[in-house]
């Protein structure tokens, strides 16, 4: 490659710290950091403005397919390269890519920091309470393929950058804008403020998704599988329900974003 | 609760010998059983005649709670309880939920007996080189929602009874007849054969997916990401897209297959 790299040789080498131990971070805290993984991903990640790379760090015998991605990053970004070894070694698992990067989120705006800086028209995803990764990841990768300009989500959802959620969404989680903060009401009392029409989608939702004509200004309201979204919160919105068999149990919760996003959106 | 049950103290017990290491017996051969977890998947399991269940496995903190699923249960069939700590030592994992079963599938029927068997009008999903065990568990999750008759799939496809296929799909697996054999080709001769309308699932496909009108027999293919389907096999077929932003990565295989089953269902 072109560029210089750092050879790293010691799994213990204090230059590569924030690569340990990679699936307990995501528990213990991880600082305002995440982790990218794969080519794909560290595409999105150099591609996008609002997020910064610290460091890359590549398994010796992926340099040479990356010439591509090598050319995006930065020049005061270090890029170190060790063995499979080694590399599996640092992360505690098998690191089936071997391609990684550490990065930081340049902005964190607040729920009406985001929706202020939304055009006139615009589609909007809000969460309640999505605890689980890998619909976190979905949902955020069946929001950039329909064009959602922004996500917003409670405090009871996920943090989307963790790393599955990063990795199942395809690096969607570190390109669709997000702002995660206070409670879904307090989200819906944002969304209504700036003139959005907000749809719960509910399996007892009373509008037929099919038969939803979407407006300039559109937010859908998605709630956890179980629980479901709050029947207060419910109360106050139209809610709307995806049709299907009533002898088995409900669309899991990223397959519903799929099915009402593909509607919503007017690409 | 109203039915005998037998208490396990060793985890060496050789009653229980099924249930022993599950996560590796996925890996090494199931020897035509499989393993169903959690009150809703043993649900379906119980009321799916083309299924049978061997014994069940409960951690005894959970027994209270399932009267209804233990009325249900045939008298031949043996219930173990074991302790928390007694279930995980010979899981060989922690036992989150303690609902376990063993079961059996009762019947294995030829891709050509399975599709001889439906009705005139019929939903078919077709799989060629799903191998992956998640997106294999959410299409049939779909595909029970959205009333699909049958699932046919090649041997590249992975088997939808592998225990996380079966534990995303929400016993759906379990429940939507499938035959899994031969070659995505051979399948998609078999359907023609039976006057089926094979609607090829492609980012680039012919027509949009919401411009299909479906005919009383319908199959839906899908082929994995990445490699997508032979270009050989597409040639032969009415090719279908679901229009998205060209900027990102396509859709999730299951996502795609929640949008255009959503569109092909006629309930």
């Amino acid at each position: 490659m072109n560029r210089d790299y750092i050879l790293i040789e010691d799994p213990e080498d204090p230059r590569i710290a924030a690569y340990r131990d990679i699936r307990e971070r995501d528990l213990v805290g991880r600082e305002g950091k995440f982790v990218a993984e794969g080519k794909t991903v560290l595409n999105v990640l150099f591609a996008n403005a609002r997020m910064e790379a610290e460091s890359v760090f590549l398994r010796e015998n992926r340099v040479d397919g990356m010439t591509e991605l090598l050319a995006k990053i930065p020049a005061d970004v270090p890029i170190y390269v060790g063995s499979g070894a080694v590399m599996d070694q640092i992360a505690g698992f098998h690191m089936h890519r071997g391609v990684l990067a550490i990065g930081r989120r340049v902005d964190s705006p607040s729920v009406e920091e985001l929706l202020d800086s939304l055009p006139d028209e615009a589609l909007v995803v809000a969460l309640a309470g999505i605890a689980n990764h890998d619909n976190m990841g979905s949902i955020f990768r069946n929001a950039a393929a329909f064009g959602v300009d922004a996500i917003v989500m409670d405090q009871g959802s996920c943090d989307p950058l963790y790393r599955k959620a990063i990795r199942v969404s395809v690096g969607a989680a570190l390109k669709v804008p997000f702002a995660r903060e206070g409670s879904a009401e307090a989200i819906v009392d944002a969304l209504m403020a700036r003139g959005f029409d907000v749809l719960a989608m509910s399996p007892q939702g009373a509008l037929d998704m099919a038969d939803v004509k979407p407006g300039n200004r559109t937010a859908l309201l998605l709630g956890a599988e179980g629980p479901g979204l709050p029947p207060h919160l419910m109360e106050r919105l139209t809610t709307v329900r995806i049709s299907m068999r009533t002898d088995f149990d409900s669309l899991n919760v990223a397959a519903a974003s799929a099915i009402a996003l593909h509607r919503l959106w007017r690409g």
